[in-house]
């Protein structure tokens, strides 16, 4: 793994080149995970000029084995420890900068306070600080094989968290218990925790995009609508399903179903390397409005999944961009009727060509409607 | 709860307006529900330059009730919803202010990101921007009985999920799995969830601050050290104890036991309105220090608590200010010995005047060494 850290390290150090900034500086945690292997809390990297990892420097608050982390450091990486406690490791980034020789220093102006900014620009006036902008992002924005991986391993767990589940008896249970009780299932099957907070949510709670569980308990003739995702080596994965409690479902909520589920479909279908991110979109929205659901529609398709659960690209009206292949992202359209509930689908999918077989569905839970 | 409220803003206005400030942009999602009962997901709050309610806002990025949200907004204040997805919240503020005729904003430049700073700049120009600093944080401080009341609900919450902990069997079960059932029971009973991720250590990972539960087991013998707290109307207490597996603790455990609580005893006794926080740090570090125990210490030994679960004071060597009555902190010293293990207690107290009884130690679970 040590050669595909240094490898992105060398991508984004070319980018800021281009951009005028020898040295970079990278303090946003999933960024600086993406680039070293791990992120101790508050640690920061610093990229210098070179290529591979002679200059760069991960340095961090107290030493990283002292401290929760996901993952280990990139072993070719140099670690430097404060020793001051309670300094900021941005703020020593700029003096090792300055001994680099570097004159300007690429900030993430999108994380950094303007208070650690102005620290920053105060300890090291001569280093002149640029914006890096959103350039660790875009390099997170594809994905290789081996973070793919880690995905579908993320929804495999999340599959089996939720299909044990569905065998267990529902009725009576709380909406907060039955998310407990999914997160537990999660780290049994070894995930690293919880991807996000596990949504539960039952009769007039059902179908509400991140919804917080409460108390309420699972009834006969309920719609449950459940969100959850593992965290596997860091990567997560988002998986929602819309059942039906007791034996048979009424009319309207086959035809609700019905229809979220055509209109996941459709954005599911439309997904492929060069489709316009609007255009996915589009086309799930496309459904629930001409059925009536214009109003009240979340504001936002689906997302990007990858070390953070809401990434780029977003699937919504006025999205820029286009899809590319071995992009993740989830297709989650959701109607909720207020007082009555609602349906809610979400899938996590990799974007492949036609060629490849079309989007991979890493989410394989049923989506046929199960009356439980 | 409204009038609570209002007063914490109007606090706040003549603190900003004495700085020369007409109006405040809060943004730190802690100082947000501080002020306004609730912070929904990227929310600010806009204080306008009038007394009571009146000219402030709370601008959303989404419509309150649509997502999940700790607590609800005060009735009183009204709330602006955005028009437009994906827009900042804190860039419709500054119009706003506008529109009030201010020609100031105090925002939190410690909260605020560079890329959010320029962006507030560029919509208002005429717009003069100050540093509020840490003026909400500093108002947080010293908590009213009502919050000291929200602690103590949380830390009894606490102290039953650890009790019923203790009378199961937990030889052969593994840390992640008794840290998720700690997190269950907390929520059983009634808190909004764990106030921070529960930690459970067993042999050589015990007593090892914010240690990351594994899937090691524990073992007869070993030390089990356990830190938790639950989350109760948004305000987070704290505790942490050490206990031995099997009938008979080592030698070299009842040392290492009774240095780590003579420790904790000596920052607790030292917890008084007027002592400094660097004395009552040294308290708790000097009986370790002097049995040997200097290096590897953790930087500080206790720290403020309430609607974040690391709050200002810090109890640390190089902390400036002292204690005032009514400011909840831990004292939670501990020791680690590589490759053995350790002790580390904790509690969360409340300072008060010896003439009130002294400090009102919150969790209440027995420091006696249990053989479990």
């Amino acid at each position: 793994m040590a050669e595909v850290y240094a490898a992105r390290r060398d991508r984004l150090r070319e980018r800021a080149a281009a951009g005028g900034s020898a040295a970079v500086l990278v303090s946003r945690p999933a960024n600086v995970r993406y680039l070293a292997g791990a992120a101790p809390h508050g640690a920061v990297l610093l990229l210098g000029k070179g290529p591979g990892a002679e200059g760069d420097v991960l340095l961090c608050g107290r030493p990283p084995g002292d401290q929760p982390a996901d993952g280990r450091p990139d072993e070719a990486l140099r670690i430097q420890v404060l020793d001051a406690p309670g300094g900021d490791p941005a703020v020593a980034a700029a003096d090792v900068a300055l001994s680099f020789g570097a004159d300007s220093l690429a900030v993430e102006e999108h994380h950094l306070t303007v208070a650690r900014h102005r620290a920053l620009g105060s300890v090291a006036p001569r280093l002149r600080l640029t914006d890096l902008g959103a350039g660790v992002e875009q390099l997170r924005l594809v994905k290789d094989e081996e973070e793919i991986s880690c995905l579908r391993i993320a929804a495999e767990i999340a599959d089996q968290a939720l299909g044990e589940l569905l065998e267990s008896i529902l009725v009576g249970r709380t909406e907060r218990h039955l998310a407990l009780e999914l997160e537990r299932r999660l780290v049994d099957h070894g995930a690293d925790g919880p991807a996000f907070p596990t949504s539960v949510g039952t009769g007039p709670n059902s179908g509400r995009g991140s919804h917080r569980p409460t108390d309420r308990r699972v009834e006969e003739g309920d719609f449950l609508s459940v969100c959850l995702g593992a965290a596997y080596r860091g990567y997560r994965c988002e998986i929602g399903r819309t059942f039906v409690i007791g034996t048979s479902p009424a009319d309207w909520q086959i035809d609700l179903y019905d229809l979220v589920f055509a209109a996941q479909r459709a954005g599911r279908e439309s997904l492929a390397p060069g489709a316009e991110c609007r255009e996915v979109d589009r086309a799930a929205r496309h459904v629930l409005d001409s059925a009536g659901y214009a109003e009240g529609l979340a504001q936002v398709t689906g997302h990007g999944v990858g070390l953070e659960i809401d990434e780029e690209p977003q699937l919504a009206p006025a999205a820029m961009g286009k899809l590319d292949a071995c992009v993740p992202v989830t297709v989650e359209p959701g109607v909720h009727l207020p007082g009555r509930g609602g349906v809610r689908i979400d899938d996590t999918l990799v974007v492949r060509p036609e060629a490849d077989g079309g989007p991979e569905l890493l989410t394989i839970t049923t989506k046929e409607l199960l009356a439980l």
